[in-house]
């Protein structure tokens, strides 16, 4: 057991801005109303699954939407609780934890707004490792766990509960819901029984996120190089140059589009388009995919080495995409049924990031 | 206390489909649904008010959604026990009688085909004496009582309770999941408890709605004069004429359209235009309203009396426009706020059908 201190949260909200692939929500956002919360009510406990009790609940938590709306729609906070509260109404077992859905921007936050305001601890995991913009697309779905009763909150006060038949109706059944409620919603899914925990989560995530954060934030600081960050996380530089074009609609409860980034060495003449839904899902250099869903693609400003999320990406920015190599259960077969680039509609097999030829790609650009 | 027995159900089948102003969902369907399981499980209790218990819920039931997209995605049956089950688990009393949220087409057989399957009895009243197409135009509205929380159910077993903070959100957030739902779903909602159910709702619509369905069929047959029908229903003809053009479409979970009607008498010259949002709204002759909503608008075939549903109405078809003046609730200043003409985006007031000067148009055409 560790604590998660307000001391922490500018390394997560680096870290989760990182691994959010672009997604998750802004981390900024998430961040001050930890903070707040966490200067109020104390701060959280942070427990392995080894630690948990032998009976009781785990409770993934999470913002359902599109992140272009909670920029402008601010979540009044109280959601949370309300959220925790009516998943309680149908639940079997006690909560014993909270747990992000997802890691990456506001949602590795949520969690720690909710166990602050409610007394509960945190699970150091995830349902993903990173973010990811469907609800199906976790390793609780991967391991059989339904994602129904889902609980549904507004900062209104609207209260839903989802009973789905699979996870799919989940997803489109609340993905209809969030639209209504103004396109963001506060959501509790995927409760455990501690027991089946183990096989169904991506342990470490959060603590590795505070970490990974912390590291990006020494080589902004000029404390670390570069070539230790990639060591210490396995990145790998993909491209840099500046972003001349942004396509963006929110639609259907998502934000989709194409960010198009020429490189610095001009005689070059490369181009590098990064396609999102919610997150980065395939960086193409020159028309070839060089990284793609699993793996985690990320745009960091090149000077500030900070994450760039898909709702801020605009024109003129200078930028280095970084990819990230994904958990490893998203590279067997039934991950990549689930999140490979085939389930976004392209028509090209995976390739993990550390496998493919950059054609001499250099780190030092 | 009476029975509502299989005998009774072709009379309630044109009697809804009279009083449903022309929605309300395929009559047909419905009724074949109700003998079916009344056919196996008995005939269904029809209790007054006055006979309801000192405590419990009279719980209304009702599909929502298009009807025609009712028509082609048939219900399975089993939706109204999993709707009703899924209310019991969150209602605070037992469940003493089910009630129509309204008159009309399938939602009238609605309850008692829940009653058959769950042996309760069905409350002589309904939510509207009529159907209107949105979830807060309730007399339980009116009285205050709140439509949430609502259960609702698809024939594929997805299940969603909706607590809204109000009617409107109960209806925004429903009509989203029911287009989700492929465009209808069964819902229980306006849960009352028996001693708030008096002033809460329109008393005998049920009995009513059978037994002007069994004068509109002595009309068809012969055995009662038109005069004599309209004088025992209060109603007034209004047009008779052919239908020479419909335009209706299907859209965010409701049917909107127009139909125009050519009077017989060609010398005449008169037009009819009878616009609907799932139930018609307001006859306009050569463009001046003569009946509008709350009022009954209803269109039957101009040889069998039989009434057209807004999903059936068809080019060529030889029609009655026919007005019923509605329950007195409606003419009441909250009531024309909730259901009169200017809440359907038309910009004059509510004339009631027994007041307005209609040129002297023979009862004799």
């Amino acid at each position: 057991m560790r604590w998660v201190t307000v001391e922490d949260l500018d390394d997560l909200a680096v870290g989760a801005a990182l691994l959010g692939a672009g997604g998750g929500g802004d981390p900024h956002l998430g961040k001050l109303m930890a903070k707040q919360v966490m200067k109020e009510k104390g701060p959280v406990r942070l427990i392995r699954v080894e630690e948990l009790p032998q009976a009781g609940i785990v409770l993934p938590v999470a913002m359902m939407g599109a992140p272009t709306v909670s920029v402008e729609k601010i979540p009044s906070g109280q959601e949370w609780d309300t959220v925790v509260r009516l998943a309680k109404s149908f639940l079997k077992d006690d909560i014993v934890a909270l747990m992000s859905a997802e890691i990456g921007g506001e949602n590795s936050f949520v969690p720690l707004i909710a166990a602050a305001m409610l007394n509960l601890p945190v699970l150091d995991a995830d349902g993903m490792g990173r973010a990811f913009p469907e609800i199906p697309m976790t390793s609780m779905n991967l391991s059989g766990v339904p994602a129904a009763p889902m609980a549904m909150a507004d900062e209104r006060g609207n209260r839903v509960v989802v009973d789905a038949v699979d996870n799919a109706w989940a997803e489109r059944i609340s993905r209809m819901i969030t639209v209504m409620m103004g396109g963001s919603a506060a959501i509790a899914l995927y409760a455990m029984e501690t027991k089946a925990v183990r096989s169904a989560v991506v342990e470490g995530s959060l603590s590795q996120t505070i970490r990974y954060g912390r590291w990006l934030r020494s080589l902004a600081q000029g404390k670390m190089s570069f070539d230790a960050f990639s060591q210490a996380t396995g990145g790998i530089p993909l491209f840099q140059g500046k972003v001349v074009d942004v396509i963006r609609r929110t639609e259907g409860g998502f934000v989709r589009g194409t960010a198009t980034i020429v490189g610095f060495d001009r005689d070059d003449g490369s181009v590098m388009r990064v396609e999102f839904q919610n997150e980065h899902l395939v960086a193409m250099r020159d028309g070839e995919p060089v990284a793609m869903v699993p793996d985690i693609i990320a745009l960091l400003d090149a000077e500030t080495f900070m994450p760039i999320t898909t709702e801020s990406i605009a024109y003129g920015q200078r930028v280095m995409v970084f990819g990230l190599p994904c958990a490893p259960l998203w590279r067997t077969q039934a991950g990549l049924e689930l999140v490979g680039p085939r389930r976004f509609g392209y028509a090209f097999d995976y390739i993990p990031i550390d496998e493919v030829d950059r054609h001499g790609l250099s780190t030092g650009n």
